[in-house]
């Protein structure tokens, strides 16, 4: 398996994460989203991944993408450790908050939003922070209610699951734009649960080949 | 089953397509999003959707949340007929289509962004519209290049999946936006197969008791 991906993308390090937890081996081919116009952007990229983002996982060269359905491909063909609870309804949970990370939050930062907000739309370097603390606030703080009745130390219960390989990487994101985490206790115990565990330390942006 | 769901939410139509595709009876409970400051904003429905967005599925009294969960919960709970092929990699291509619109088309023209944009953002009108037409031609030419390779009529083959409860609803949206949808014909061919089936029809907008 080829992992496209670039060292500092959420959406890539959700797919890092969920690759290493699994114990698979892959080999990375960098992504570098911000020289000469974006790698992402190229004839032969685009072939596998017509949205130009990444993650792309290749195997067996057919070419999967957006992270979430990776995960799940990885669910479904290497079900061991599961990412995901037993029954229906668990797993719909899990599911929910996930989605609510990469629907409500990770999109209204993430580069090619960055930019439009600079060009065309020309505002200002305050009202972009703003914009970016107003979605990690509101999203972050239906996070946190969405698992604050857990036990833990995971985002739901005592492994992980795709919502925590989900809520590293936007803690992440949250922490480059100085957003602060105080008010989300139970992200933070999750998060420090993850933290500790090797494979996920293996998929960090710093420890990337890539990283800048 | 009780169906939270406003009839112009694109995600609340996203839900009811799949129920009626699954053969299921449900009770509507509209929200309205937009009266008195927004029915997803009181505390009774917070308490089911921390996110206060529109839909909500409850089941047994239990609150399943985020369009793409409710439909793989239904998936699970009732596999007949199915919204995803059978092949872990087929399923893999239907998710990552409903995916590159629930993560990078809905997201950037749904409520709570549409009214940021008019304050405190203050962008004016002309700059709105340009907002909406370049993410929906980014996102529905990514779309169309996902499944232009296919035989259709649906996105991904003979029957309906996932993708097609999202595309429906997706270029409804992009309708009210005035979107010239011309360069998508096979997104067009797969909406058109649906909007002949009766279960879809019954899932419109206008077809909902609490349209207005």
């Amino acid at each position: 398996m080829r992992l496209f991906t670039y060292w500092r993308s959420s959406a890539s390090y959700r797919a890092r994460i969920a690759l290493n937890l699994k114990g698979l081996a892959y080999h990375s081919v960098p992504v570098n989203l911000v020289r000469d116009g974006g790698e992402q952007n190229r004839p032969d990229y685009l072939s596998r991944n017509p949205q130009a983002l990444v993650p792309t996982l290749e195997v067996d060269g057919m070419p999967l993408t957006q992270s979430l359905a990776i995960m799940e491909w990885l669910e479904e063909t290497y079900p061991q450790p599961p990412l995901l609870p037993r029954e229906p309804r668990e797993r719909a949970r899990v599911r929910a908050f996930a989605l609510a990370i990469a629907c409500e939050i990770a999109p209204l930062s993430n580069l090619a939003v960055r930019r439009y907000l600079n060009d065309p739309l020309g505002i200002t370097e305050a009202a972009q922070a703003a914009w970016h603390q107003h979605w990690l606030a509101r999203g972050l703080s239906a996070c946190e209610a969405m698992i604050a009745s857990g036990e833990g130390p995971f985002c739901f219960g005592t492994s992980p699951t795709m919502a925590d390989c989900t809520l590293v990487p936007q803690l992440y994101n949250a922490r480059r734009f100085g957003h602060d985490l105080a008010p989300y206790p139970t992200l933070l115990r999750a998060e420090a649960a993850m933290l500790a565990l090797p494979a996920v330390q293996a998929a960090a942006p710093e420890a990337q080949a890539d990283a800048a």
